[in-house]
Parts: C-alpha cells; structure tokens; sequence
C-alpha cells in the first residue's frame, strides 16, 4: 500500500509515518438528501440515516438503527466498511463523533458524540435555512479549544447528498467548479443535481457577504469544519481533512472567509486525503479545485484500489461507482503509512459482506 | 526474524518488545573520506554525500541531494533501504537527523533535523583537527536534555568511511584492535585504511589526554555519541546504539572519558544492536571489543539475511560486501521484536530495488 502526492509534497505524510491519529467523524444531514436520486449513498428513502449508520457501523461493526448497512441500489457498500477495516488492523487510538445536525442520533456507548445543537438543515433548492455565522462560530470555538492526546487528527464526513451542496456553496463563493465535482454516482445524474444547484443559486444576492450565501446553499458539514480548520491553527494542531470534492470546498469556504477578512493561514499544519478513485475520477478534478486556494495545501491519494478482490460488490468501486465518504481515503493513508498489507485490508474488508 | 545475543542477556531487548521507538540518524562526514578506495560507502568521489542521501531515503523514501540512491562500484545498495523498509512495515514512532558535520543539509520538510554548527572533520592524516571537547559537550548536552515520548531510542550513524576513524580513535585510545574493525568493504583494503591509520597515529602523543587524542584521529559522530550517551543515563534514556564496530568504538570512548575522571556508568539502559553480518564477520570482531569495556553491555545481532532473496545485489549482503550502516542492523532487531516477516520485509527491500 502506498499513497501519491497530488499537490505539495511526501514529506507531511511520511512525518506522521507511525505516529498516532484521532478519527472524527462529522456526520450532516441536509435534507436536500430527500431530492429523489439525488445521492445513491443509503437506503432510498433513508438517506437521512447514513452518517448515523456509518458512525455505528465504524464504531463498532454493526448497525443500531436500522437492520443492514445502508447499501445503495446498486449494492455499493459504504466506504465505512473500508475506514473500518483499517481501524480493525491498524486501530486509531481514538474515534469520536461530531454531531453536525443528525436526524438519529448513533446508537453509542462510551464513544464521545460531540453534541453541538444543530439541526438538520434545509433543502438547498429551499434556501438551506442555515445560520452559517453560527455553526462557523461552533466550528471555530471546537477547533481552538480541541485538544488531543494523539500526533494528527483525521477529519471525515458523512453527509449524504454532500457533493451537491459543495458544489453549490463552491459556485456560490465565486470559484471555478464546472466538471470539478464528483458524485457517490458513476453515471453522474448532473440533471438532477445541477437544477438543484441552479435553484439554489437563484437565491444568492451579489451583495450577500461569504456567510450570507452559505446560509442559503451549504450544508452544515462545510462550515462548521471550516471554522474547525480555522481554530485548529492557533493550536498547530495537525488535521488531516479526510474526504474528496466536499473536504475542497471546506478549504474553499476557508479561503473566502480569509479573503473577506484579508486574513492569513498558516496551512502547514493541515492536508488532505482521499483515494485513488477521487484521484482519477474523469467526472471531477479536486486538483483544480485546491489549486484555486491562496493557501499551499499538501494533498494526497491512497493508491488501494479492489484488485486484489473478486467481489463483485467491491469492484463496483473500481468502476467509478463510488469513490469516498467516512474518510475512507486518509484511512486508507493512514494504513499506507503504518504498514497494513493491501491483501489483508482486502480480505477485512470482504469479511464484512458475508 | 529474530535476534542473538552477543554480550548479556536476552532480557534488555526482550523487555522493549512491542515498544514504540525514535530512530536518530547521526550523519556526518570526515573527509578521510575522500581518500581514494577507503570506502565503498557510496559514489565514488561524492562519499560526502551518503549521509545526506541516507537520511532522505530513510525519511521519504526517495533522494533530493542526487537523481539515484548512493550505490557502490560493485552495486551494494545503501542499508538505509533495509532501515526504510523496516519503517515501512513497522513504523517508528519518530525519525529526525542529527546533523554532525554534513556537508549537504538534507532537503527534507516537517522532519527534524538537530543543527549542532559542527563542520565535516578533516582527513585524519590530516589530523581531523576536530575540537573534540567541544563535540562531546554538545553530544553530552544534548542527551542530557533530549526529551522522547517514545519508550526507547534507536541511536543511528551514517559516516563514510567512519570505520577507519573508529578503529584510529579506539587505537589511540590504547585499545586492543587488531583484527576487530569491519569495513564495507569484503576485500578489506587494509593498505588504505592502515597506512591512513598508521598516519593519523603518529600525531599521538604518549601525554595527550583523550580528548586531545579524538581530536587528532576520530571523528566527529563518534564523540558526540560518547556525550549522547553519558549524557543520555542522567535521565534514564533506554538507548539502543545501532551500529557494528563504530559504535563499539562510541562506547571505548565512553570508557576512556571515564577511565581518565574515574567515573562510573549505569549502562543497564544501554544496548548494542548490529547486523548479523558484523556478528558472523571473519575479518572484525565486535565481541572482543566490547570486553574490553569496564562496563556490561547487552549486545544483540539480528538473524535476518538474505537467504529468502534472489536479487544479486542484495546477495552482496550475505556475501559480505556490506555488512552495517544507518542503523540497519538494530533496524532488524526491531522489526524482530516488533513481528515483522522475514519475506515480507524482503519483499519490501527488493521493491525498492525495481
């Protein structure tokens, strides 16, 4: 198992070789998950329970609130099976939950959920409804006072429906995104998502500030983690963003508040991972994405990938049917970083499906 | 994979199975180095470059000081990629560099690198030239207030041609060395080393003392070391020296220093670990040397060979063209008391090698 550097260098990465990590899982729900095929990550009709899944499923390999793990109609098994896998080889030393505006609360004992009092927030082509000045602010607050016992944090989402909000708050802020967003879809449904995100935009003013147009088209998930980042650096705490075209747009958020306060960051402390299929996906471009940053930002991409499976299931990710979610590609660089075998991780991971 | 015990019981080593530990690379160049065919310890005519090289592969697995990995006329491939590999499969918690007289800083990021302002030593039939109190306060200090939160360190050397200035160093001192000092060489150029030696020994005085003596024939990781580790048992530090007859000559040295205050160590913190082509070497012989210490020392030999190999080059190693260098024998004893495999780590060396 090894990783590519897609933007700065190895030299990040390969600090933090061996050295130990805090997984947190921000879980969202946005309800413009509810937009039929708007997202293939869940259950149809579900959705809303996904990152709650996916936080009982990495915890503790079995779902709490619902019967089975959430499966796509295609049967694409989440990516929380792979950050699993990972965890069970080579463990974090500490997981928690953030608890960004859940539908169901996870069904855990023991395990910290970070309860911030944020509601699930609206459907974008209904104008979001979010106080962004506020969850900025919570996320600010979170990340200055975070104080962990390990080297590096890794921070992962679960926002069903994510990439359409991302891709809106991006193309809100004013940057670049044409064909740069990926989908948990191959045969990307950009008809759907684009008149979603058409709509939304429809609301955002040319006046409105950064926050204002984010309270109409985001999602909890970015700008809460935004501030996360933003607080994280008074600390030098080291964060490993953990996710594709959404954990862009959390950096793309920060950029613009930084530009409207003509503020600076010092992002050496900061990186991003994600896999091999976010990395090669013809349908997105996260490089054009960070290269809009004013900041440097160490990015890189595991290079697991299913060929050393034959199940069918799996494969699906090797066919561009899913490509990220619950911070599967940093986990999978953590595991390239402390030494888990790419067989293993392959079996560990087929284990779970029966 | 496992370890043999050379001096002193299984018990020290035993006692760290499964512990985390910092590996210290000390990289320094003596410009004995330049004299013709006394090393193959890289590209001839840029020896000075081996410790640089060897501290960029160890950390990031690829070379910035020069487009290849050093390799030696006859093709040995540098131990820094039997020490990656073991950090590869089985991390350290911590690298960082010591650097005792480099002439190229190695271009490395996020990694620590010690700047001690020491310059390269002259050739010792120059007279090295070294203000070897000084070296040794900083090594002294150093220990003295090096902080790990790692459970044991793994003190690491690169120094071409740093066998020459060790088996110079431990005669001047008055130690028995005929016969005991290793080369990287398999067709030891005894002429070379021991007209150089021969050379360097006639600046001896019967009354120098010992700091006077270093300061004419050794080498400037070789007292720094003596202070790391006089330093290093104010404050209970478990250090591994890792390293063949070099280090054996940092502990001479420490036994002269206090032979000449009539002072006392507790060396039960302290360990010697080394390849097992130093331990089954015809032409050096570690074991006597380090009896004649006034001091215990647990001294360990990895097992590992590369008897599961078919690469030419790595062959080498059984054959014994290389035997020892950064670290790659207490590298093994780690990734022996830590569970790595025999033909996975093999494996990973020969990956390297394409």
């Amino acid at each position: 198992m090894n990783f590519n550097t897609i933007l700065g260098s190895v030299d990040f990465l390969e600090h933090l070789r061996g050295k130990k990590a805090t997984f947190l899982l921000a879980g969202s729900v946005t309800k413009t998950c509810e937009i039929p095929n708007i997202s293939q990550a869940g259950i149809p009709g579900k959705l809303y329970l996904t990152p709650t899944l996916d936080a009982e499923f990495l915890c503790l390999k079995t779902v709490r609130s619902l019967e089975d793990i959430a499966q796509t109609p295609k049967g694409v098994p989440t990516p929380a099976l792979i950050t699993r896998a990972v965890h069970e080889l080579k463990p974090f030393s500490n997981l928690e939950i953030l608890d960004l505006g859940l539908e169901v609360k996870p069904q855990l004992n023991y395990f910290k959920i970070h309860d911030f009092a944020i509601n699930p927030s609206v459907r974008i082509d209904d104008g979001a409804q979010i106080n962004a000045m506020e969850i900025f602010q919570k996320g600010l607050e979170f990340g200055t006072n975070y104080e962990s016992s390990d080297d590096y944090v890794i921070l992962a989402e679960s926002v069903p429906s994510g990439t359409t909000t991302a891709n809106a708050s991006a193309k809100a802020l004013g940057y670049k995104c044409d064909a740069y967003f990926s989908s948990s879809f191959k045969d990307v449904p950009n008809d759907i998502k684009n008149s979603t995100i058409n709509e939304a935009l429809k609301r955002v003013q040319k006046d409105d500030d950064v926050f204002a147009k984010l309270s109409k088209v985001s999602d909890n998930m970015l700008i809460f983690n935004a501030g996360f980042i933003l607080g994280s650096t008074s600390k030098n705490l080291k964060v490993i963003l953990a996710g594709g075209t959404q954990m862009a747009t959390v950096l793309l958020i920060v950029n613009s508040i930084l530009e409207s306060m003509q503020g600076e960051i010092d992002s050496s402390n900061i990186a991003l991972c994600t896999t091999k299929w976010i990395d090669e996906d013809e349908n997105s471009n996260i490089k054009a994405l960070l290269e809009q940053l004013n900041f440097p930002i160490n990015t890189y991409a595991s290079t697991f990938d299913f060929s050393d499976s034959l199940h069918p299931a799996l494969k699906l990710y090797d066919e561009g049917e899913a490509k990220e979610g619950v911070g599967c590609g940093a986990a999978l660089c953590y595991a390239a970083i402390n030494g888990v075998n790419k067989k293993e991780l392959t079996s560990k991971i087929e284990s779970f499906l029966g």
